[in-house]
Order: C-alpha cells, then structure tokens, then sequence
C-alpha cells in the first residue's frame, strides 16, 4: 500500500466550469495503481468541485443559470468586500463540494461512462485555483 | 492494511430514496475490518447520494417535496432531450451528493443512531444504478 | 501506512457555525503523519460540516440568512414532531455535507489560507454532537 499527493494548478478563465477529468486520470497513470482511493480537494471557498454530465453542455449552462437564481446577485449581502458576486460566489460554493473521493477499480476511476469531474469557478474574473490531490492504493 | 472494491447493483422503482444501509454493512462484515474507510460513490448525474433520518419517513418525502420545489419540472432549461424531468434530475443531484465516505471504528460503520444511507433517484422511470464501494482498512 | 480514528464531541450553543479546525489540526498533530487522508464524520441529520471562509465572520451570518431562506420554518412540512424548526433543519444539512475528506501534505492538512472546517448546528437550541475523525496515512 502506497500514497501519492500533488497539487493541480488551473487558471480559470472566470465563472463556468473547468473539466479536471484528464488531469485527475493523468495523476492516477502516473502512480500505476490498480485499487485506491482518488480524492480532489479544493482549496478555495468561492470556487467548489462537482461531477455532472459531460455528454450535454448544455446541462452545465442550466446548472449555472439555476445557481444564478439560486444565489442570486444584488441580495441583501452583510459581506461584500469584493463586489456584488462575491456572496453568491460562496453560496453557490456551500450549495456543491470542496471535495470529492473516487474509487479506483481496476486500474480506472470508477465514474460512470457519462460522468466528468469539474472544477466550478464562481467568480466573474480568471483566478489561480489549486486542488490537492491524494491517491492511496497499490 | 488492505483494500476490497465492489459494484452495488441496484434497480430503482423511480423518483424516491433507496436505502442502502444493509448492504454497505454487509460489505463491510464481509470484509472483517475493525478499522477503515468505506467510500459509496454513484456511478450517475441524475441520481445522488444522501445520508438522512432513517426513522420517520415524513422526513424523505419532505426532503423530496422541497428539492421538487426547488429545482421544478416545467422550468426554462436548455437541456430537455429527455423529458421535463431531465435537467431537474441533474440540479437535484448536484445539490446532493455524488460520493460519501463513512469512517470505520470498532468492526461498524460510524453512522448515527438515526443515520440511514440512501440512493436517491431523481428520475421517474425505474433505472439500474449503480454505486461503486471501496474499503481501506485492517 | 496505519490509521487512527478517534470522536470529537462537541456541545453547540444552538444554531450556527462552530469552528473544528483546531480540533481537527491537534488530532493530526497528535498522529504525527506526513502524508494521509483526514475524514470528518458527523453522526447527526440535523447538523452538518462544511469548509467556509474564516476571515470575515459576514461570510457565515449570509451563509446561515440564505438557508434560512431557502429552507424556511413555517413551510408546509409533515414532519414537524420536534417543532417547526425540525424539518426545515434537515433540510439544510442534506444541502450542506455530511463528510468531508481532507487530504495531509507535508504534514499539514491541504487546506487553503482562508478555510475553515465548521460544524453547522441546525437546530436553535444547544446540542451535544460527535464528529467521527478517521486518519489514514503515514
């Protein structure tokens, strides 16, 4: 049994979705392991990770537009030291995952043939964003 | 230290919670491990996982009623190929979980008293799920 | 590689975010581990974690006004047994996280400069509630 970490560095172009997929099964390629655990943490609080399709992109548009109303701009915010996007950028951040852990099986990631892994940037401008990954397994 | 993997099948009668407690326990007696980590990951974008209150059913079929109030059928989505109940299925399962993971202390899972695990289906139609199991421990 | 799991108990002052990142850092320190997997557990369906921004406490009080919000008391619930804010409280931690999984790296939990790990409490009066922590690693 044997670990592996490494942090993932993405420059987001601003809000959207940033696939991580490629990246997450490139780091498990490296370490050649056939059953473990992969988890993808990330280290931010107006940024968040989620799994969705990735057939349609049009389900990821929706999902924004859906967390736009949601967590809209122009609430009645307490925090909003960094403009009016900065409150909903956390929100839609709570509302999805700081983190994900995914089985490998067979020397795979156990996602499901539909399934892409993404990073979701909730601010209007690019950032720098990092996840830390984790691999156990032999 | 050592690792099991395994696929959980399951036939979903449509849109509701099903519970698989039972069997993530049985997974794990089988396995005999008295210390570990078991991962419940599900293999699908319009399907969740949740841990909720495993006593008053009252409880799950609120927690549906509210998630069909929040993300409604009969919405503007852009991504509709499947139905009116397509891209809400997708939103509800964002808002819920894809993986879970259950620390293992003194041979059982360290669910609550009143902690049940559950897939849940968003769709109305009856489906094959699939949820992915990993267990490290000894 | 070994493990070390251990419960956190902590006694809420009702409603609102209780900070366990300190408790988390002195369990690892404790371990003495260089590189793992830190899981967080709460053992209740109507508290939750989750990782927020620990510099502007604003942050949290918007997060706390937006659930109330969107999970509101005075809904029509069928499950009311414990009072009004009972179902509206389940509500809230199926929306936030159950489990959380951080990855250690050089001895530190990868966390980001501005996370914090919170407890959220659901429910208005004070609760004794236990985290499972689950640690992984070497």
């Amino acid at each position: 049994m044997r670990q592996a970490a490494s942090l993932l560095k993405i420059e987001t172009r601003g809000a959207g979705f940033h696939d991580v997929t490629a990246a997450a099964r490139r780091f498990l390629a490296e370490q050649r392991m056939q059953t473990g655990l992969l988890t993808l943490f990330c280290r931010h609080t107006s940024a968040s990770l989620l799994i969705q399709e990735n057939a349609d992109p049009a389900v990821l548009r929706d999902l924004e537009r859906f967390l736009e109303r949601l967590a809209p701009e122009g609430g009645a915010y307490e925090h909003d030291s960094e403009g009016p996007e900065d409150m909903p950028s956390h929100l839609r951040a709570a509302l999805t995952q700081t983190q994900l852990s995914i089985p490998v099986i067979g020397g795979a990631l156990a996602l499901g043939t539909w399934q892409g892994v993404y990073l979701f940037e909730h601010r209007r401008r690019p950032h720098r964003r990092e996840i830390a990954m984790h691999l156990i397994g032999e």
